[in-house]
C-alpha cells in the first residue's frame, strides 16, 4: 500500500480539546520545549506514549557538553565553541548541517547555565574529556544519570502547571486548509504491548506541534531499511520504544528525511546482556585502553583498540561474530574501575591464565599466546606495528594473572539522521519549505551530528533546541 | 508548506489516453525495461523528459561488469558470482541491501551476454580490471561510451514499434481506491529551462509504472540537504537535468527513502572544466598511479594517492581547495595515455621544472622540493613510509622534466541512494509493505551499492533491475 493519506482538518467532525502548543515526547528535548513554550506564555500539553516521563533520557549517563563555562575557567581549561564547533564536524566526518552546529556550540554555555540556575540540576564537580573532544568540556550530572535531569525538569514541569499525559500516541499530524500543522490525533490509553487499545483524541493546537520523540534505535524495520547490518541479531541500548512512527508520519506529511541511514553503534556493548548493562565499563575503560581486542576465530588482533566507536563497529560487523576483549590485573588496578558488578552478572570473567582464556572462548591457546606476545613486544619499541594503537602512559605489557575478558558485540546506540530542520527548529519538507506549524528537536531531528555523534553533545543538543522550538512556537516567526 | 496532497483516481476527470505499461525514463534501466515489458506482451509507453534519449546513460563511459563470461574465459580469468558479491559488498562499506546485490550478480553474466545476442552491443576485445574488483570483469562497450549501448536499445524499441515520447516529464503518480498507483500526470512538450510551459497530460497505466528516472546528482538542494557540502559550488559529471522531482514524488505518496546521504564524488575531476570533462584520464590513470597530490597550502601530500574514490574525495572536501596532481614525463610515457585533449584545453598543464609548478599554482618551491624528494626518496625503500600508497610496478622517482600537473576537486558522479525495491524491482513503502503497480530499476533506487558504487557496476544493475521490472510488471507478482 502507499503512504497514509494525510488528515486534513476538514475531514475532522470536531476537536476534542484545544490548547496553544502541543509537545510530543517528554525527553530532555521535550520537557525543554514544554518549559520554554509554558514561559513564552503559551497554553502547553506534552503527551508521552508512555506511562512514564523520559523516555530514553532517562537512561542516558547524564553527561552534557559545553564550552567556556565557569566550571572550565576554575579549572583551568581554555575552551570555545568554535573548538566544540570542529570536534563535532570532525566526529560527524564533515557532513553535518554547519548552520545546526553553530547554533548548538554558541547555546551551550547558556542552556547548560540555565539547567543549574533555573532547573537546578546538580552535576558532579569534575569536568571530563570524553573520546573525540579536543578539551575537557562534559559534565555529568549527579548520580551519572539522565534521570537526574529529567527528575528536575518534572518538577519544573508540575511547579508551572504543566500538563504532561502519559499513554497518549501520537497516530496523525493534522493539517488545515493553509498547509499548516493544526493539531494531532492521538491514541489515548495506548497501551505498548496492545496497540489497539485505547481510543482517538484530536487535539487542536493553536500555535503548533513540536515533535520531540527521538531516535529509532529500537525499531529493527526501520533501521535495517537504512543500514541492512541492524537486523534483530544486533541489540540496542535504547529502550524498546525508540520506534520511528512520528518520523514516518512527518516525512508523509512531507517532512525532508535527513542522514537516516548513519546509525551509531557502541563497540563497547556485550550480547550477554540487554541494553547498555555494566560491561561497557570494562571494555571502554580498561581493554580499549590498556588491552586487546581478539576474533576468536583465529586469534589475532585486527584493530587499533582506541580506534572511533564507528571505526571499532563497523570491524566487529565486518567479522561477523562476537570478539573478545581481554585486560590483565594490572590494567584493572590502574584503571581504577569496580568491575564486581560486571563480574558478578558473568558478563566479564576472570581467568587465571591466558590458557583458560583460550579455552573458554574457544581460541587456540598458540594464537592467543603469539598475539599478546607481540603486543608486548610493541612496548619495548613504544609503537603498535600492526595496528597504531597509541599505547598510552602508565599501561605496560599483558602478563599479570589474573585475566578478565568479555566478549564484545555492537549494539545500536543512537539514530544521527532524522527530520530536517533548520536553525530555528522548524521542520523543513522535502521541497525545501518550512513546514508551518510544525517544529522539532533533539534525536527526531537529523544533521546535528552527521555521520557520527561525539559523546556528551545530545543532551546540550535536546536542550538548546528545545529552548529554541518553544519559544518560536509561540512567537510565530514569519515564514 | 507540506508535502504534495496525494492525486487520486477519484480526482481526475479523465484519462487522455490508456496503456499497460509507462516506463519513465530513456537511460539504460529505463528501455531495458522497456523492452521487456513489450516482449512480455504488454503495451509499452515509455516518457522522456528531455528531447533526446539516454539521459546519463549516454556520458557513462560504458563499462559493464559481469562474472563468468566466455570473454573472461577465452581470456583465461576465473571470476564468479560470488566474488563479485563480496567486491560489491566491500565497496559499499557493509551496508549494501544483501539480497539486491545477490540479484545483481547472479544476473550479471546472462543480461550482459542478452546485450551482446539481442542488442548485438559491441563491446571491445578488453577485459579490464578497474578499483575495487578482485578480478578482471569489466567490458567496454565500442567507442568507450554508454551512447554505443543506448542506440543499439534505441534500434531495437524502434524495431518493436514502442514509442518513445520526449518533452514529457512526471509530475505526479496516480494511486487507485485500492492504494495501487495506476497512472501519471505528465506536462506534455516540457521544456527543461521553461518548467511552466506545456500541459498535462492524463496516462492510464492498467498493469503499471516503471521508474527509471536516474539519480540526483546535479540536484544542489536536494544532494546538499544530504550532504552539505555537496553546494553549489561542488561540481558534477552529471547532466544538468539528474534531479529528484521523482524521488521525491515516490516518498510523496509513501515510498521509502534509502541511504540518500551516500552520495560519490569523483576525486580526479578538474574545476577548470565542466562536466567529467578530459582531465580524468591524466588524474585517474597517470598522477594516482606514478606521481603526486599536494595541496598548495602547505606544499605537502596528504593522502595514499591509489586510495578509494570516497576517501581521496572526503580529503579533498575537508582540506577545503583544490589541491595539485603531479606526474613526470616518464609516467606519462609508461601510462601509455595520450593527455593530449587535457593539455590543449588547459586543464593540464606542462612545466619545464618543478619550481614552475611551484610558481605557477603559489606553492612554496622550498616545500614543493622537499615532499618530491621526500617521495622519491620512498622507492628506495619500496615503501611509502608516510602514507602508504603501493609503489607500483614500472614506477620510479619524479625527476625527468617537463612535469604535468592538475588542479583536482571533487564533483559529484553518483547517488547511490534512492527509493527502496524489493528483489523483483517492487517499490516498498516506508511502512514495509509492497507499493501496488509501482516498479523501479536504476539510479533511482537505493541499497544496491551502498555507501559506495564499483565502476562499471551500475550498467549491470540498471539492466539486471531493468529486465526484472519490465517482466515483472507485466506477470503481476502476487502481494
Amino acid at each position: 500500500m502507499t503512504g497514509k493519506a494525510h488528515i486534513f482538518e476538514g475531514n475532522i467532525e470536531r476537536w476534542d480539546e484545544t490548547i496553544d502548543v502541543i509537545v510530543v515526547g517528554s525527553g530532555f528535548a521535550g520537557l525543554t520545549a514544554a518549559i520554554e513554550a509554558h514561559n513564552s506564555g503559551a497554553s502547553t500539553l506534552v503527551l508521552e506514549k508512555m506511562n512514564a516521563a523520559g523516555g530514553n533520557s532517562i537512561i542516558s549517563d547524564g553527561g552534557i557538553a559545553a564550552p567556556g563555562t565557569e566550571l572550565q575557567k576554575k579549572y583551568g581549561f581554555v575552551d570555545s565553541p568554535d573548538m566544540m564547533y570542529e570536534d563535532m564536524m570532525k566526529a560527524g566526518l564533515g557532513i553535518n548541517y554547519p548552520e545546526l552546529v553553530r547554533v548548538v556550540v554558541d547555546n551551550a554555555r547558556d542552556v547548560f547555565q540555565w539547567s543549574v540556575d533555573y532547573l537546578e540540576v546538580e552535576y558532579l564537580d569534575r569536568i571530563d574529556i570524553f573520546g573525540g573532544h579536543s578539551v575537557h568540556r562534559c559534565y555529568t550530572a549527579k548520580n551519572i544519570t539522565g534521570a537526574t535531569i529529567i527528575k528536575k525538569q518534572m518538577e519544573k514541569i508540575s511547579e508551572l502547571g504543566i500538563e504532561v499525559r502519559f499513554k497518549s500516541y501520537l497516530k496523525n499530524l493534522v493539517v488545515d486548509s493553509n498547509e499548516r500543522v493544526c493539531g494531532v490525533v492521538v491514541r489515548e490509553d495506548y497501551d505498548y504491548k496492545d496497540p489497539e487499545k485505547g481510543k482517538d483524541r484530536y487535539i487542536k493546537a493553536e500555535k503548533g506541534v513540536i515533535l520531540a520523540t527521538g531516535g529509532f534505535g529500537a525499531d529493527v524495520d526501520f533501521r535495517s531499511s537504512q543500514d541492512p547490518r541492524l537486523t534483530g541479531k544486533i541489540g540496542t541500548t535504547n529502550k524498546p520504544f525508540a520506534t520511528s512512527e512520528v518520523i514516518k508520519e512527518s516525512i508523509n506529511i512531507g517532512a525532508m528525511p535527513v542522514q537516516l541511514s548513519h546509525i551509531q553503534l557502541g563497540p563497547w556493548a556485550s550480547p550477554d546482556e540487554a541494553g547498555y548493562g555494566v560491561g561497557p565499563m570494562f571494555s571502554e575503560y580498561i581493554v580499549f585502553q590498556y588491552g586487546v581486542i581478539v576474533d576468536p576465530a583465529i586469534g589475532k588482533r585486527f584493530v587499533n583498540e582506541l580506534a572511533d566507536r564507528k571505526t571499532l563497529s563497523d570491524k566487529l560487523l565486518s567479522i561477523g561474530h562476537p570478539c573478545i576483549g581481554i585486560a590483565d590485573s594490572k590494567a584493572v588496578r590502574e584503571a581504577g574501575w569496580n568491575i564486581d558488578s560486571g563480574l558478578k552478572r558473568k558478563v566479564v570473567r576472570k581467568f587465571d591464565s591466558l590458557e583458560e582464556v583460550a579455552n573458554f572462548y574457544g581460541i587456540s591457546a598458540k594464537e592467543i599466546k603469539e598475539t599478546i606476545d607481540r603486543f608486548n613486544e610493541n612496548f619495548k619499541e613504544g609503537v603498535d606495528r600492526d595496528f597504531g594503537k597509541p599505547l598510552i602512559e602508565n599501561s605496560s605489557p599483558i602478563c599479570e594473572a589474573p585475566y578478565y575478558a568479555m566478549r564484545l558485540w555492537p549494539k545500536v546506540h543512537f539514530t544521527m539522521g532524522g527530520i530536517r530542520i533548520d536553525a530555528d527548529a522548524r521542520v523543513i519538507s522535502i521541497e525545501g519549505d518550512v513546514i508551518k506549524g510544525l517544529y522539532a528537536a533533539g534525536e527526531v531531528t537529523g544533521g546535528v551530528h552527521g555521520a557520527s555523534r561525539l559523546g556528551s553533545c545530545a543532551i546540550t543538543e535536546c536542550m538548546v533546541f528545545g529552548k529554541i522550538a518553544g519559544k518560536n512556537i509561540v512567537n510565530q516567526i514569519k515564514i
